[in-house]
Formats: C-alpha cells, structure tokens, sequence
C-alpha cells in the first residue's frame, strides 16, 4: 500500500493528500516532519516532505509525487491525456510554484512563526509575488478550474498555495491578492465544498495547535 | 514545425534546445531575450525563456517543454517508461533545478554581470546550493547518467546548471563543488564528447560577447 510521509499541516503534504483521496486510492499516512537526520535523507533526499513510499521506493517532490499517483493509480485523470493539454496543465502548476509559492514561503517566518524577514528578500518576494499572479491570471483558465473545465494538479498546486500567499501579501504588504480576481474567488469557494479538501482542512487544524508551538519554540 | 524561442546564452533555452536535438527533430529557432512586453508576455506567461511554439499554441517551463518533446517527438526517449524510475527521473531533474540552479542564479548578478548580491542572499545560497549538491549526490546514480545507464533529462538539467553553480561557489564562497566528486567530473566530461553539446557550447560562446554588453550596460 501506498504510504505518504509528511504533517497536515504542510501545504505540500496536503497537495499529495489530496491526490490520493481524489483518485480513491487506500493509502497510510506517517506523520513525520522534514529533517536532515540521516534517517530521513535516505527516503527524500533534500529533506523535505512529503515524500511518497512505493513497493520500489520513495519518491519525493511534490509535483513528482502528483504524476506518479495519476500514471498508477485508478480513478479520475488529474492530468489530461492530450500531450498540448498536459503541458498547460503542468505548466500552470510550475507557475503556482515558483512563482507564487515559492516568493511567498522566503516571508513565511515573519508572517507564521514570529521571525523576521530581512528587508531585500521581502521586496524581492512582493514583486515576484504580483509577477507571479499577474502570469497566473493572464495563463489560466479559471472556468470554474485553473485549466478549464476539469480538476487537475494545476488546481492541487493553486489551493494550496494561493491562502499562504494572500496571508503574505495582506500581512507584510497591504496587498490583497484575490480582491479584483473573482474567478479565483470562485474556485476557492468551489473547492471549499469538495469534501476531500474539507477533510484536509479539518486535518490541518486538529494538528496546527502542535505545529505553531513547535515552530516557535526556542532555536527556531 | 516547432520553433525554440530563446537566446544561445540561455542555460534554460540551451536545455530545451539539447533535447530537440538529441531526439533529432527539425525544429527553427527564434533569438529572443526574456521580456515583460505584452506581447512576449503572451507567448510565455512570466515572461522568461525558453518557450516552445507548436501547431496548438506556446509550451513554457522548461521541464515542461522537454516532457513535451518527449512525449511528442521520435527518437530515443529522454525519459524510462516504468513509472518509478520515470518519477525518479523527474525528481532528479527538480532537485537540481530547485536546489542547484536556483540558488546559484541568486548570485549571477555578482558573479556573471558586475553588479552586487546582498550578503543575506548570498549566505542562504551558500548553504542552499551545498545541501543541494548532497541532495544530488545521495540520490544520484551517476553509472554514468545521473539516472543510470541511459541520459535522460536529468542530465540535461545537471550539464546546464552545474557549471553556473560551480562558477558562484568558486567565486563567491571558495567552494569546489565538483573537487571531491569524480562521478559527476567524469559525466561532464562524457557529455561534453557529445556533438550536439558541443554544438551548443560553440552557439554560446559566439553569442557571448553580445550578451555581456547588453546585461552589462547602463540601468541593467
């Protein structure tokens, strides 16, 4: 059986997650955060979750671990069949990555776990954000999901980074990153009522609690 | 026919453009840098090169566009056909995008273009492309191929971001990235034997000067 490592309250996590229960595939969880322990380097080599155990091995990267579940496992396509169709799919998932996720994350101390974020790293994040949507916005679909009509990776990736991203932007810039995107609105509401996504969400906050004290403790 | 929109001195352009030519497709090639206009904007949605042109419309994103070819285009497959070591393909391929490339390109500015990094961005680059590199040789096969026996794209992403991480380290952080690791030097040396590399690199140096002066002129 398919075995996810990672914590609910990983946004990345939650992005295999939520493959998995789309798809209807049996799956365990083992709740465990990133380390650099030697132990955990030899199933995701950079550290991170989640990564993905198989009957062959681990598998780590998100977007990686996405493919991998649609090319195996039964149920609903989550990437088209059409090699055209496919490519948009991905592309618009490495956009919601690199270029709104990942501006985003290099603020999450400051806006999550009462750091600070050195001044340079969030102007460079404020831009690249604004960038980021605008490439968004100008390349997806949005009627009613990211690449059209159906539910895809491209819309994992977006759920799941855009909240960060909106707490980032409102917080630290005074931005509000979906006020004049209705049809992003949109999605999120749609989204909001599948009950997959609800089950993620109700995970996340029964584990938040525990996460917050951990992330804010002395060291950190 | 597929037309490559990007420019010789490109390492992600120069990605794309090793994979057409290893699987030998006809393919035309149009020079152009990465831009913000409205209309390279609607070509390749964040403005960057490479994007790829094809009968239904732009492909961006590099892995993107050479999954694409792949999937499309004759010749010998740059990636497995069984799912886990296609995904571990894949997974190496990010790795030395996420962890490699990306935090050397944080210092290109200093390293390769005369201006100046901030000393915080050059710490976390620093310690990023270290891990980085221990990420790649923990999970890398190196047999010869970063995957194995055959070349996939994960080489393709090593060939074309390991000499720009290696040229930052040694500059920036008196680091040699490749000293202690003879696997990696012999696959460069293997892969620059290869023809359609070398073409590549004779592209680039005769584009070189001319992008030197651009990147180095006045309010670049």
């Amino acid at each position: 059986m398919l075995r996810l490592h990672g914590f609910a309250v990983s946004n990345y996590f939650n992005m295999a997650k939520l493959a998995l229960l789309e798809k209807g595939v049996d799956f365990e969880i083992n709740t465990v955060r990133g380390s650099q322990d030697a132990e955990f380097l030899a199933m995701s080599p950079r550290g991170k979750v989640p990564c993905l155990e198989t009957e062959q091995g681990f598998i780590s990267e998100t977007n990686v671990i996405l493919e991998y579940i649609d090319e195996t496992q039964g149920g609903k396509s989550l990437l088209p069949s059409d090699p055209f169709a496919r490519a948009t799919v991905r592309a618009l998932a490495k956009e919601v990555e690199l270029y709104i996720e990942l501006p985003a994350r290099s603020c999450y101390p400051e806006v999550f776990f009462g750091g600070k974020v050195e001044q340079n790293v969030k102007d460079k994040a404020k831009a690249e954000l604004q960038a980021g949507v605008a490439a968004l916005r100008r390349h997806g679909s949005f009627s009613p999901y990211v690449a059209g009509s159906e539910m895809t990776i491209a819309d994992i990736l977006f759920l799941f980074s855009i909240d960060l991203a909106q707490a980032v932007a409102k917080k630290l810039f005074g931005l509000d990153l979906l006020g004049d995107w209705p049809e992003a609105q949109a999605l999120l509401e749609l989204l909001s009522k599948n009950p997959n996504v609800q089950r993620i969400e109700t995970d996340k906050k029964a584990e938040m609690a525990a996460f917050i004290a951990a992330m804010s403790g002395p060291g950190k």
